[in-house]
């Protein structure tokens, strides 16, 4: 790492190599739980990432044994409505942030990704897990259902996988969760940093501008019918390939030789 | 089986067992075809279910050789469409009926689940399944296309699949069911009964309360694009959070101890 | 083949034989690349097919050593707005077609099928490929991200898949593929054709009319929230339930015999 945090956060570490941008839950004791201090460091450091022409992708990890273990329980009781509200406010916003950050976001997971830490796996953009990693919505187990994590979890896995992770409340492996299509990949723990880093790398090798078209796309016609979902993408993918780094793109696909992208 | 019949029915035979219900599609010369009669019991029943705070999980098998064969041919023959337009209103009143009711409905399923069937299965919150059991949507054969099964079918299971199994009508196995997430668990056919019942027994230990504010928010949220879902979710879990059941659970995960619920 | 072309193409090879049809993108040269004149065959052939009541099934195959690689770039450099729009417009044209004829359309995929061909294959109804099949939505290694493929892969593979596909450009196997929902069935290559087939029959038994309002109304329920889903699917089955084929071929059930269909 050659770069110094761009910012001073407490729970959070930020740093750069080259056009990878590493973002670090630090609170290792609690597991990296999500107090609302610690999430709204969270939505400043990856808002302050999407303005960056330099960062071409995000790993976001955990320090500690755990990946992250979900809300901060010591906090959470005893709440008014107003508090709840704003929790969960807060969640939300952190979710949105990471999908609306034209900068893919890869989440590097070694042990427990629980209830809104699981959520915030469904959330990333890609996961590289370690074979040690597990997942879980446990809030039913403590009378708190899973309902803001279960937005995120029930999108991106099947609906009987989603119902009996939040029905049960019960840890699932890495190797299930890639076969309920939680999960890109699975590595030995030893090998997750690197792998992680492959991947991100070879995203980085692309237009970070089209990249940034391509993200926002795909959340966007997902939520449509496909008829409206075509109409979008249809202007979107015309107007991408106007651009300069398109036209770069072609031509040296016919000429096989190395684009030279404008728009990194 | 302690609790002797809450109501009686001529198709169904309904039992409790702790927290538990059993609802038992009992036409087993009939591979418990779903008549009009037979569909407007079962929804008698679940809509009973669904209002008792002493059952926490159901779970619906089939008497006999099979798990349910779909609607009853013999009734369908011949009918104005006055009759057609009745037999499918029931029906899906029925499946709405079991995703409708705050419990978790377990199906427990050997032998073979077709068309309506099928349907049923794709309709309950969790499937456990003996490894000999065979699931099929096979109208396209008799010249009825399976089209309301395909409502439930195609929101478990992916596109390619769901096409593959109604234009092909042929039935696959418990492991590709699984595979292809309509399944939770398969299981040997003599474990089927008490693997079922230890899943039931897993989701009754939570508080009551807290499972149907879940399942109700699992089923709206999904209908929903992930802006309004996230901010309808929010409001659910703000309100969960402020109830008993919570405040309790989490105090007893802080204070290490089995938390005691209030809303069973 | 028995049937002479019905048409003729410049690009595409239409024959029949019996009730299935094979249409044959033939740019072998090109790798079946999809220039827009090339596309227009394509729609100008389904179309026709769509209104053959002699056509119960549509296979879609390529000459050469590729399924499709895609829009063809030499005609891709260089264009002005209208141009592009034109493209993508055409080929949209080209995905709605193939869903909206009543007949069943299987991609029969060998060698690679990247970009708007891995579009084609997504969009047919259901996919058989060689083993040695490989898929990708490689754009962003051209500058030009694959957001018209994006629509119909992300409907067929979940988000986790797509997003790794289309961030990294990487092809996926036959088997990947199959696993993450967008292949129906793997084969030896020297299979392909005879499985294809097979699986082609085995939906040409069947009543075209029924398979038709089946298709028809897969597409159209899919896009709807399931209580709309259920309002539509309840109509066209009760419908479908009045016509000739669905009472000839419930009756031949009950009889135990081969059903006779009046609407091929």
């Amino acid at each position: 790492m050659t770069t110094a945090p761009a910012q001073s956060y407490r729970y959070v570490l930020m740093e750069t190599d080259g056009p990878i941008a590493y973002v670090t839950m630090n609170r290792p004791e609690k597991r990296n739980a999500l107090s609302v201090d610690h999430m709204q460091e969270l939505i400043a450091c990856f808002t302050a990432i999407g303005e960056r022409q330099d960062v071409a992708v995000v790993i976001l990890r955990g320090n500690g044994p755990a990946f992250c273990s979900g809300h901060d329980l010591r906090e959470m009781v005893g709440g008014d409505p107003a508090f709840y509200r704003h929790v969960f406010d807060v969640c939300t916003r952190l979710m949105e942030t990471i999908q609306g950050i034209p900068q893919p976001v890869i989440a590097q997971v070694h042990g427990i990704a629980t209830a809104a830490g699981c959520q915030l796996v469904a959330t990333c953009d890609l996961v590289v897990a370690a074979e040690d990693a597990r997942f879980a919505t446990p809030g039913v187990k403590i009378g708190l259902f899973c309902s803001t994590p279960m937005v995120a979890l029930s999108r991106v896995v099947g609906q009987k996988k989603a119902l009996e992770m939040l029905l049960t409340g019960e840890p699932i492996s890495a190797s299930e969760a890639q076969a309920a299509g939680l999960v890109n990949r699975v590595v030995p723990a030893d090998r997750l940093a690197d792998e992680t880093r492959a991947l991100a790398e070879k995203i980085a090798a692309a237009s970070g501008f089209v990249v940034g078209i391509g993200k926002q796309a795909f959340y966007r016609q997902l939520e449509m019918a496909q008829p409206q979902a075509y109409a979008y993408a249809k202007e979107v993918m015309s107007l991408n390939a106007l651009a300069a780094d398109a036209q770069e793109g072609m031509c040296a696909f016919l000429e096989k030789r190395v684009p030279e992208w404008k728009n990194r």
